[in-house]
């Protein structure tokens, strides 16, 4: 059976996140809808780098299904999904690739990048896609605290409750707040990540900037191992996932 | 009476245009509406750098008005606009300004940039603010065309029929193309612009690069005066006036 990868940008506004739910609209399920349409057979599951939670971006997400169609016209795939679900997912990159590869196995590291607004005036040409805040912020002393979660860490301090993961040990390979005129952008890459770990690690970084928290540095509060002492979970819809790198490959995806 | 000067940002795709119109929403209509609620007090005119057409966003229009009030809350009066006009409008700058500064009038240049997505799937996070183009563009070409408008030249063959300048000479003082992931960017930065010039310049810049004219560089089109030789109008929503400069001051606007 053909293993079709696709690499999608969606808007998370529009889905109750990627998992299938009875009930509500997600991500994989409209997906699964549309393919059965295009290739008249049930697609199930649909494989995913990770699950991104409601209202999450992403820019270049890569999934992964099999197909009993041997020789399936992936550019028809592509534009169908990109048609039928117009303004709210797209295709960008479609392809046959090896029987084994898995889009979250095979995965080797991604990049997720959290945007913050900080200005007089909440956002217009960026509504739903950042998180607005009105008091300046210090992306200075944001990107140097940023800096310390690189590396080999337990990330307990920023796991969200019901994360099923099996260690809070992740690895962080890049971490950094950049200044983009009025945006305020922290970019992070991993090999992996717990429930709501970016979204936390981006609350905290501002936590600390408006000095809301007890403990005054990000090693401190990865130090305590504990969730309290850490900041607040920045809200979904300034997260994107921006690519997902697998081995012998560049990575797949919109951003740079 | 103060002379109050705002920079806004807004999404040109909620109202029909600048101007005042019986009937239709306007996005002097809608600042106007609010201003009275707030100043308590009819205000008319609110002058702008230029009046953008139906669908053109704004990433730092400056707008100015007389008020009656001795000492206005220009931050009230911000905070306001932006919340009535949430997510259509929001106020960037607001302070009180010499009597003799004129948005209009005063503004020494300003710069537009025009938006193209250039890649398989149509726009998702970038929907209703790029031109989508699924055919393969030559941005380098297109790079060396837009600097043949660099400088004082006769731009009949890019004027919109309706426009009213005295005279169809204007000055450039930049204009490039540049690559940003799969976005194509035309920035144009000039004293003063015809109708629709900003947008006849990027559809010609696409129809070089498909090769859809038969004169086959902007410099024989720019010759020409002939505004049949040129490329088509592209569409409103790709293009987003940045900022406006005035004397003495540095540019006013969100945009880098």
């Amino acid at each position: 059976m053909p293993n079709v990868r696709l690499v999608i940008e969606y808007d998370g506004s529009h889905f109750h996140g990627w998992q299938m739910q009875p009930g509500v609209r997600t991500i994989e399920g409209e997906i699964e809808r549309v393919l059965e349409m295009v290739l008249r057979e049930k697609i199930h599951p649909v494989y995913a780098s990770g699950r991104t939670d409601a209202g999450v971006h992403a820019r270049g997400q890569v999934i992964n299904f099999f197909t009993s169609q041997e020789q399936p016209d992936v550019l028809r795939v592509a534009h169908s999904l990109s048609n039928i679900l117009r303004g709210q997912l797209s295709v960008l990159q479609a392809d046959i690739v090896p029987d084994d590869f898995n889009s979250r196995y095979s995965s080797v590291s991604k990049q997720y990048t959290y945007s913050i607004l900080n200005r007089l005036g909440p956002a217009v040409l960026d509504y739903g896609k950042v998180w607005y805040i009105g008091s300046k912020l210090d992306p200075q002393r944001m990107n140097e605290e940023a800096k310390a979660v690189i590396g080999e860490h337990d990330f307990t301090s920023f796991r969200g409750t019901g994360c099923n993961a099996k260690t809070p040990v992740k690895t962080i390979l890049e971490s950094e707040v950049l200044v983009d005129g009025p945006f305020i952008r922290y970019r992070v890459v991993g090999t992996g990540f717990l429930k709501h770990m970016v979204r936390n690690l981006a609350g905290t970084l501002v936590d600390l900037s408006r000095d809301f928290l007890s403990l005054k540095s990000m090693g401190a509060i990865l130090a305590a191992r504990d969730r309290k002492q850490a900041g607040v979970t920045a809200p979904a819809h300034g997260l994107c996932l921006d690519w997902v790198r697998y081995k012998d490959e560049s990575a797949a995806g919109a951003a740079r």
